[in-house]
This record gives structure tokens, sequence and C-alpha cells, in this order.
């Protein structure tokens, strides 16, 4: 089998904050819920999307190192703390940031990623690169019923994508070849770090993961080996 | 929930070979179908049998620090090499040996094992914790279908058992005290180092592992947390 043909990719692995789940929709019904419950009354949706907006700086300053490396649990906890008081939160408890935290590892599927996943499983190693610690990762298969065959969290890698440790470190541990590796994602600057390392890429179209205003990722900003309606249609497209 | 009690469990991992898959049946049957296919005559069950005594000595220079961090993969094929004279096999070519190697990555389950873990993982994080390395692991999953949350191999940590940094390990990749987490092995001194950090143990009896004649590890030799004839009968004793 040619290195280089498509016939040649072993395992895929995806991206998972909004390429396989929809974490907004579920943040805000969690946080809804959670302000029912309480009695408090908050802008939820601003809230999830603030939290959200605060991802990419916090893991920034671990890529390059003004933190020391933390697992994105820690980070999410750190980043929601800081946004308590412009919510007039300020009352939350340690117990309650607990809960709420936790809520990143109970996001919904998208409706396509479960039968989706199940074909490309039947002849794919298939598991999530993600962000997220190893934990997360399993804690959030378990409730969405994700069928990975392998778990990759970025504390296996100490180092968050696009970090090239991350994509290399999934091809060195599966014993492949870049070449023999795809990456599903919803975001081009993902799928760009993984072509530039000459593993395969897949773009998935999830047009409102940051709701129904979104303007970033509606297309493929690259020439990617696959773009795909959603994981269905990515099944259907690697024969399965 | 009390952290001690036995209530407290979240993940159980499993100790692989001889464990959860048979491997001496499953390595004599690939060796002697190898040797009718290519027309060879040699005592198959001896070499298996040999093969995996050069296991613990090899891991062993590993554990020692005589040999740099090596996967079990390439333990096994050196191990290979070095048994085929005395078998008479010094003829097999690279892609024989590359075959015969991959053949522990198509090692059968004893019947017990997935519909034990089918029910396990309906309550627990379940995984292997092997000193095979992680792609061996996950072909070996998909091979027999053995249906993880999560998997480890020793690779993850450049650690084999007993060395305390996989199950430690295991435990922080999983966020869980070792109180919460417990080893399912049918090997008393892997049980033994686990119960040392504080894991919860159980032992699996495999009174053929090595075959009819076997002596070692016909029974619990510790006051291990939990004694099962299989992982049906654990499932059982776990409440599942």
């Amino acid at each position: 089998m040619e290195e280089s043909g498509p016939g040649s990719i072993k395992a895929i692995v995806f991206d998972t904050f909004g390429t396989l789940v929809d974490w907004r929709t579920s943040l805000v019904a969690q946080l809804t819920g959670f302000g029912q419950e309480r009695g408090l009354q908050a802008d939820w949706t601003a809230l999830a999307d603030a939290w959200r907006s605060s991802y990419e700086p916090s893991l920034d300053k671990v890529r390059r190192g003004a933190t020391p490396w933390t697992v994105l649990d820690e980070l999410h906890r750190a980043s929601l703390i800081g946004l308590l008081p412009a919510f007039d939160l300020s009352s939350l408890t340690d117990q309650d940031i607990d809960f709420l935290v936790r809520g990143w590892h109970r996001l919904n599927p998208w409706p396509d990623v479960v039968p989706g996943l199940q074909r490309l499983r039947q002849r794919y190693i298939i598991g999530p690169l993600s962000n997220g610690n190893l934990s997360l990762m399993v804690n959030l298969a378990k409730f969405a019923r994700l069928p990975w065959d392998v778990v990759f969290g970025a504390d296996l890698f100490r180092h968050y994508k696009p970090d090239s440790e991350t994509y290399l470190g999934v091809c060195d541990f599966l014993c492949l070849k870049p070449g023999q590796v795809m990456l599903g994602a919803a975001h081009n600057y993902d799928l760009r770090a993984a072509d530039t390392l000459g593993l395969k890429t897949a773009f998935i179209s999830r047009p409102t993961e940051f709701g129904p205003n979104q303007t970033t990722d509606l297309r493929p900003e690259g020439d990617w080996t696959i773009v795909a309606a959603d994981i269905e249609d990515l099944a259907v497209k690697m024969g399965t």
C-alpha cells in the first residue's frame, strides 16, 4: 500500500470541543439550569461565551512558557473565577465552581458524531486529540458515548495544540508515520499545523459552534485532504 | 462517598497478557500456522514458552537502566531474533520476524473477558495498564474487542511495572487518588506493587496461563481487595 495515498491512513484523531461536541449549547443549558436551581440571575449565554473566549489566551500563556504546564480543567477553573465578579456571581462557593468546571466533562455531541464514529471505527483507529486533559476526555467520552479506540489529551504531551509535539506525539505513540494519521477538525489553524507536519487533514464544518453569528471557520482555508459536512459525511468519504 | 470504602472506586485498570488474553494458546496457534504455511518444522510450543520466558529478563534490563527505554514490540523482536538459531529458524526474513512480533497484537481474550468488561464499564472507567506499548494495546483491543474507556501502555510512563511510575501515573492522568483506582491482575507481584502504593487490588485466577503445568500465581498471595474466578465474577463482585 502506498504510504501517501488515501489508502495509507490507519488512524483518525479528532479535535473535540466544537468539532465533536456542541460545547456552547451544552454549557448555556447547564449554566441556566444551575442558575434556576440556585435562584441566581445572570446572562448565562454571555458567561459561556466569555468563558470560552478566555480559552485561547490561557492556553497561549502555557504555550509561551509564561505559565508552567497546567491542565485544561485548572485553566477553566482559573478563568471562571476571574469572570465571576463581572457577572455578579462572586458568592459562588468552591463546590459550585467545581460543579461548573466539571460541566466541560458533560457536553453533548452533535447528532452526526456517534453514528459517524461507529462507522469510521470499523476501518480506522479513532481517538480524540484535544487540548483537554486525559481525564476530561475520558469522562466526556463516557458521557457522550464516543466510541474511542484510544484517548489522547494534551497532558500526555505537556503541550497544547498547535505545538508540533501533540500531532507528532500521536504518530509516535501509534507507531505510525504522519502520512498514516489524519486530523479531523472544525478549525483551520489546527489543520494547518497538522498539514505542515505531514498529517492528513479533514475539515468538518461546524458553522454554529460559536452561535448564530459565527464568522470564523465557516469554510476550509487550505487544501485539506477531505472536506466534510459532518462526521457521517466523513465516514462516507473515508469509505466506511 | 467515603474515599476508602469499596464505593470509592472509580476506575479499574487491568494487566493484559495472561489476565485478559490467553497469549500462550494464541501464540502457539499462530506460530504453528506460520510453520505450516512456510513448510517449516519446529517445536512451536517451546518457542512460544521460550519467547515469553525472555520477557521478564528483557524488561528487567530496562527497569535497571542497563538498556535505555525500549518499547515491548522492540524487546519482543530482539528476544525472538536471539531464539531463532536454537530453533533452527535462522532463515526467517525480516518480514517473517515482523509478522511474528505483530502476533502479540492478535491474541484471543479468555471467554469471560469481553462480557465481564462490558458490565464493569457501565459503572467504572476501565482500561489496560500493561507493559505493552500503547500501539500494541490499541491494536490488541481492536482485535480482541476489548471495550476500553482509556488505554495505558508502558510508553506513556517510560517505565515498566512494577515501577511505581506506572500505577501512580494512571492515578495522575485520571485525576484520581490511589484508593479510587483498582488494579485487576493474575499476577501477585503486580498486585503487591499496586497495593503498596494504595491502589485497590483484584486477583483474577488464570491457572493455565503458562500451560497445564503452571506452578505460579495459582492463588492469591496477599490480602487483595477482591479475589475473582474471572472477569465476569469480578463484575458481579463489583456490583455490576
